[in-house]
């Protein structure tokens, strides 16, 4: 018989008893409490890492090298490479954890309310969407595809005994502009009842489906005021909602949290690996509806709205997210030449694929263009306005998987280029998402470093738009080379040598919450000069083969998970984006669950959505030999080409 | 504690345990034995009359009265009055069982297929719809609304790599005419492994729904030649069901059987009482479900046909039978004003409704003009092409609610009567259904009775051609008067006195399968000349409401139950048709079933149905006064207005 083991998780206290041989990795999930990954527990990130503190657990061969040997001495091990021999006390570093452990683990409202007031995810809305007045405003145009009608029918007699159905709808006729209408067979079932009980006031739920109303509900009389529903934007990351009156327009709230799939795998790649190999689709599938039916429930209860008064949900995501949430199998997206089931995703019940909105609700997806440049980046251009305007604009929607856009009314063309995580906080040692506590904003000068972190807490790591500024600022105090390689003559308190390379002290162990030192290392700065060269090449690539220029682009809107702060001069400085007139860049944020939530208010955003995604043209970047070229020569900060590419930075 | 007592049924040998107080009738179904009832189980119709053979049972008062007093001291009593106190052996006579017993109890296929050989209900198909050239010939438009497609489709490329969707509708937009296609979640999950499997060599299921193409399911190779449709029937009193091959339009099989609902309540009033009443809408819905579903799968096996290659049912029935199919309560088809939930049925998935044939496949229901003009009126008129053509016409559906029409492709009107199920065997002591054993002609000459059972049986009973033959025959040879009371002066071997009441011997019991004598009583000729009268009196109302005469009705279709034969000369002969030259009358028998394969056949006469039922103008002649003095004029042989509206009929 196999033994068991008691495996105790400090701080929480959480107690498991697993089988010998389970990875500590899986007992923590049992018990509930959630450890980061990236590379979905193969042992090759190392942020899994934990401390033993009780009991016998040795770090096997391959964690050593991710490990310092003061970790190794101090019991660390990684979780996902270390198999329960023995009864274990375990202490887990905030670093190791999900972050939103809280919202996973405890279905407690009081837990959940607490942690979102203590460690809120940022969310920023552009500015110029409620400043300027541009020509596809959602308020033009705004028609909900689901809307709620009131309605005092005539009792039926003698004269005008017409069916119960075709009196509704001769009432609805006079309301909304259908011209026919269908009723499903689950809101027919005791219609007749409910319409005599209601004494023929009522409110009928209508969707528009197939340029019909489709009849949805009938609640007993004026309900037309509780009309919500739910933008999201399914990032592969973070998974975030607006809850909208649909009756009104307004945005009841905004809620967030990190996609629950991310201990799967932390991009879309290994966890379609994770999906067509040993894992299931089930799994991913009913995490991030997780994701999405904790986040409702949470902030709908916040907002005191009754989650049946949601009816329509409309979602942006990259292609696999988009697969991943419908249930579809996305193994032929990884494979050349990189084929996904379905791009115009059809509507879909709500409740069929395990939303918890109204149960006769409506699930929208998103229209996607190709296998890497999904709904998300459609929503941003229904967003930015790209496609509505004549002016040549590009769109660069920076992430693990990053996705350009140029074009303009006439002719939009796109690709994607896998620029890795290191932008969204993954890939280096000490980033982070930009959550409370990552430093957003770093400038040194004369080997001072000043930083500034999100709700101006102690700092717990670095995001993307900190490592940006970092990685400017280290180019500019020439601490690294053209060639982004620190600077040996440099040497001192904070480029110090470890492990075999040099990393730079960003926070000492006293400035932080943790108490260890942020560093950044060679290799970290590897990292982010390859996801800014991807992007960079991606973006010029792409331009080219469009045959313009850079000067030529009117407009370049920059959308990612950069928080509510990026600055476009240091991301210039860095390579990362093209040096055109600062004024034509325009930092847009969550461009695409802006989208999704013009598409939830206006079907004609939503129309327009299907006719963008089925006219641009998609170029795969793999297929197009300068790409790499191109590459090679992002591999330079700012780039190899300074002169030609870069004539305003100077250091 | 309450004793529980075992009943034993005979001949069958069933045995049953049942708690103190249950009825026979009830104890019976438990055996599932199942008996004849028209009333629905109050005690009045006397058709479910038993005999105790061995313990103490007694018949109540009110069975008295229904019963004679040679049967009540053989131990009768009624199954639905009778509570058990004992245990019981309790014999069934044959003409208390419903016929279709076997098919009911066994689902052992041999029994089916011995009773189907044994005795097969009655199918007649006119005979001009395949001689005649009709303008609207259902393979003139032949286009069912769900197809089979062949697709050979090419492998995805670097050069071709749009999604498995926009793919398979590319293959589509080849062979079919939709512009545009949908397909539902459930056909998406897995679409993209098993296209890949199967080589991108696929048949696609197709459904027309609202103007789009609607992909049903997605099969390996060349599976075309297997799409089959069912064409359903669904009579008060009996469920017809054809099996058509929709690839080449051929019908592959037919089969009947009695309304499984008939335990419930013999007419659609009755039954709706038992939903809205003491019972419930499920056990409705689940009888007929039971009856489509043991016929299609009888029918299915027999013809080798796969279960799965049935992917559409069009059903045609009374507005009430269609609700039921449904599940809809049709409570307020009973009161005034007679308002029905709903006249277009949506396009409903088959095994949401309960129906086995292909987890995708669809169900369509006719759609109706009012609480009792329905589906199947509008699938009569359909069958009939009444709505196709200048002349005018006039469809008399006769039944247990007889239903007319009259007009022609410019206008039309309908109405509706109930006339009481005398013509489908019920309401007469002898009567029974057109099935094996029935007396279906008579004829009577000198005092002899000569008569023609279906099947050359020994008489069981007398089917509704056989009552107007016999009717007709009675007054021809003045046994009945004008007024149709017997006439005391012929009383002999033919005409005697029993229970209070004359009676005239059509079978003496040497001749019966059962050995009883079959009779005609003065009150069943009471009942038939009621029928009668309403029928007539109602193809007279509405023929004076629209302003025209007999004269000017070019053609006179008549539909209903009545086997394969109807004599029209009788029929004008006891006054339930008009006196028009006999030419212009047409029996079209199942004109119900016609109109639903039509429809299964072409979807462009399913869009005719829908446009006849919403401009038929139904008129309901409880409001309309002069029906009454109709009803009273007609309740006469042939007609109180013999020489005006009779003029060719001579005794």
């Amino acid at each position: 018989m196999m033994n068991k083991y008691r495996v105790t998780f400090l701080p929480d206290q959480k107690e498991v008893e697993v089988a010998e041989g389970a990875t500590l990795f899986d007992a923590a999930e049992k018990a509930g409490v959630y450890l980061n990954t990236l590379c979905g527990g193969v042992g090759v990130c190392g942020k899994c890492r934990v401390q033993v503190t009780k009991g016998n657990a040795k770090a096997d061969k391959q964690s050593i090298a991710l490990l310092s040997g003061e970790e190794i001495q101090s019991g660390y091990v990684l979780a996902c490479q270390t198999r329960v021999q023995d009864n274990l006390e375990v202490f887990i570093p905030a670093e190791s954890r999900l972050e939103e452990e809280q919202i996973l683990t405890g279905s407690h409202l009081e837990e959940q309310k607490r942690w979102r007031e203590t460690c809120p995810l940022t969310y920023s809305e552009p500015q110029w969407l409620s400043v300027h007045k541009r020509p596809y405003d959602p308020a033009s145009v705004f028609e909900p595809l689901v809307s709620k009608v009131y309605l005092e029918l005539p009792e039926p007699n003698r004269d005008d005994n017409i069916p119960d159905t075709a009196r509704i709808v001769r009432g609805l006729k006079k309301k909304l502009k259908y011209s026919s209408y269908e009723m499903p067979l689950d809101c027919l079932q005791h219609l007749s009842a409910k319409l005599r009980e209601y004494t023929w006031k009522i409110t009928a739920t209508v969707a528009r489906h197939n340029d019909m109303g489709r009849i949805l509900q009938i609640e007993a009389g004026n309900t037309s005021d509780g009309n919500y529903g739910v933008a999201v934007d399914v990032g592969t990351t973070t998974v975030v909602i607006q809850l909208v009156n649909l009756k009104t327009g307004q945005v009841a709230g905004v809620e967030g949290s990190h996609n629950l799939q991310a201990r799967y795998g932390e991009d879309v790649l290994s966890r379609i690996a994770f999906v067509c190999g040993k894992g299931s689709l089930d799994i991913l599938q009913q995490a991030v509806l997780e994701n999405i039916n904790n986040l409702i429930q949470s902030l709908a209860q916040e907002k005191g709205i009754d989650i049946e008064d949601i009816t329509f949900m409309v979602a942006a995501g990259n292609t696999t997210m988009s697969h991943l949430l419908l249930g579809l199998m996305p193994c032929s997206i990884r494979e050349d030449p990189y084929v996904p089931t379905v791009d115009l995703y059809p509507q879909v019940s709500a409740k069929e694929v395990g939303i918890n909105i109204n149960s006769s609700g409506i699930l929208q997806v998103m229209p996607s263009v190709a296998s890497y440049v999904g709904g998300d980046t459609v929503a941003g251009i229904l967003a930015c306005g790209l496609a509505d305007r004549m002016e040549t604009a590009c769109l660069i929607d920076i992430g693990t998987n990053g996705e350009i856009v140029v074009g303009n009314s006439e002719r939009m063309l796109s690709c994607s280029a896998s620029a890795g995580p290191a932008f969204e906080g993954g890939d280096t040692k000490c980033g982070m998402r930009a959550t409370r506590g990552a430093i957003q904003k770093v400038k040194i000068s004369d080997g001072r470093v000043i930083y500034e972190t999100i709700g101006k807490a102690k700092p717990r790591g670095i995001c993307g738009s900190g490592l940006i500024d970092l990685l400017y600022e280290l180019a500019r105090n020439r601490v690294i080379d053209i060639d982004a390689k620190f600077r040996p003559s440099v040497k001192g308190k904070r480029l110090v040598e470890a492990a075999g390379q040099l990393q730079y002290m960003l926070a000492f162990p006293e400035e932080t919450e943790t108490g260890q030192a942020l560093v950044i290392s060679q290799s970290d700065i590897d990292n982010l000069i390859r996801s800014k060269a991807a992007m960079f090449a991606a973006v010029k690539s792409l331009v080219d083969y469009v045959g313009l220029t850079f000067a030529e682009l009117e407009r370049i809107y920059v959308a990612g998970g950069f928080g509510s702060y990026l600055s476009i001069e240091k991301a210039i400085g860095i390579g990362l984006l093209p040096d055109v007139p600062r004024e034509r860049i325009e930092f847009v944020g969550n461009s695409s669950l802006m989208g999704a939530r013009m598409a939830l208010l206006s079907l004609h955003m939503f129309e327009k959505a299907i006719s963008i995604s089925q006219h641009i043209t998609n170029v795969e970047l793999s297929y197009y030999a300068p790409f790499a070229d191109e590459y090679m020569a992002a591999l330079y900060l700012p780039h190899i080409d300074h002169e030609r590419l870069f004539p305003s930075v100077k250091y």
